[in-house]
């Protein structure tokens, strides 16, 4: 199946009274269920129309059912408008169940912040070759699963867990593109920080999929790059949950978005 | 003024179609401003019996106005019942606005889970010694703020800096406790992950306050130990925001709760 550009896929369509239609699309999926990230984005580009605001800055998505391709009806609600903020709660069901619950505050990140007049990194981008020099990841039926033709990934040599196995640290790093050169806009972010496979595959734990409870994605700036370095980790399985926390960086050596995921710890 | 339990102050009185009553305390403020996991306890406390389940699992607060001590109301939704995990989203508001609205994952974190057939920490508890020789946190009119006499706050010595000034490190290691010996419940792991200074004090940057827009607190399992090891740390600062993450430890050295919240930089 050819790409489909990330704006066609999360296409919403409003009806009125902060009701929107849209499809989830074939071919987002992981083992027959729709990568979070995207479902994120689909939603979280509803509640932006209702907010009046371009860009989501700090958005949670709670995963209450498997998304399979379809039409599907988000029901937003406009809970505050402000001056710089203002914040949305929306769910995306199907005919039959509720799928996925948002709250989400949008602003214009072209306005403020932009001057930056306190700014610190503690920590760097990731360490990564060029692209053409990492391992592009394939689509195949099960894994890595057919949604990865949707996005361009390449993972560093060192931490392809399919290739030679768990590196035994629980880390993935890698680029991030839209096939075809399709601009990155703060909804890609929220795609991009749930795109590449989870960092516990590298951890030599019996985990065979991790499906997400709930992910927060906080987008610093609107991107302005093809390529975009990300780093994603898992430091405590414990308790039945893991974290998974990413980190997506511009090629000028800048976060631009942060997420972080709490998952289930299948076994047996 | 007395400390006041953390139960009390977080009572919620249902009222039926999953509206609630409750107040913000006095006492809870940082410079008259309700302390924002304080408000999220609260509010989590309401939609866990709307979830009719006893445990916030991923609750996500987002803050639309400042708390001021007096009545509120409490909205839930009940958006979906599962066998594992109910999910529910709430907003509190003044008679005059909304005040936090929040999306809540519950669950009865005494069933499953407890075995931990799956475990690793990548990172361990932060070294502190012990709770009388760090150095305890006393309320002030301004800084340190009324709200630190609801709990026992024990800073690191070598990271408080309101008395030998920033360290240059964005980092606060300390003990949590609940005065009294009061029990802390997974609402007071809410509480826990929002109750230390931020730590861009430490930072040594033009920052004189860092209003949150959204709390994020992932609670790993029910917590049993009187104190509890915190570390919050910053590393990204830019965009005109910083994130603020937050480990709750027990003694035993078991990762018990995680919070992330995304704040403003307010420069100028």
């Amino acid at each position: 199946m050819p790409a489909m550009s990330l704006r066609g896929a999360t296409e919403v369509r409003p009806v009125g009274d902060g009701r929107f239609e849209a499809d989830i699309h074939p071919g987002w999926d992981i083992m027959g269920n729709a990568n979070g990230g995207y479902l994120l984005a689909m939603v979280a580009r509803a509640a932006a129309v209702t907010a009046s605001k371009p860009d989501p800055v700090s958005v949670t998505g709670h995963f209450l059912a498997p998304g399979k391709p379809g039409p599907v009806t988000i029901v937003t609600d406009l809970v505050r408008t402000g001056r710089r903020f203002s914040t949305v709660t929306a769910t995306m069901s199907t005919a039959d169940r509720p799928m996925l619950t948002m709250v989400g505050s949008f602003a214009d990140l072209g306005i403020g912040g932009g001057d930056d007049p306190v700014e610190r990194h503690v920590t760097g981008p990731p360490h990564l070759p060029p692209p053409e020099d990492c391992v592009a990841v394939e689509p195949t039926e099960t894994f890595p699963p057919p949604f990865v033709a949707n996005v361009d990934l390449r993972i560093h040599p060192d931490d392809v867990p399919f290739v030679n196995g768990p590196t035994g640290r629980m880390v993935i790093r890698g680029w991030f593109r839209l096939p075809g050169d399709e601009p990155v806009d703060p909804f890609g972010l929220i795609l991009a920080a749930d795109a590449f496979p989870p960092s516990i595959f590298n951890g030599d734990l019996p985990v065979a999929w991790t499906p997400t409870l709930e992910l927060t994605v906080h987008v610093r700036t609107r991107p302005s790059d093809a390529w975009y370095a990300v780093v994603v980790s898992t430091r405590f399985v414990t308790g039945g949950f893991l974290e998974e926390d990413a980190e997506v960086w511009d090629r000028s050596g800048r976060l631009v978005a942060q997420g972080r995921q709490l998952a289930l710890v299948p076994t047996g």
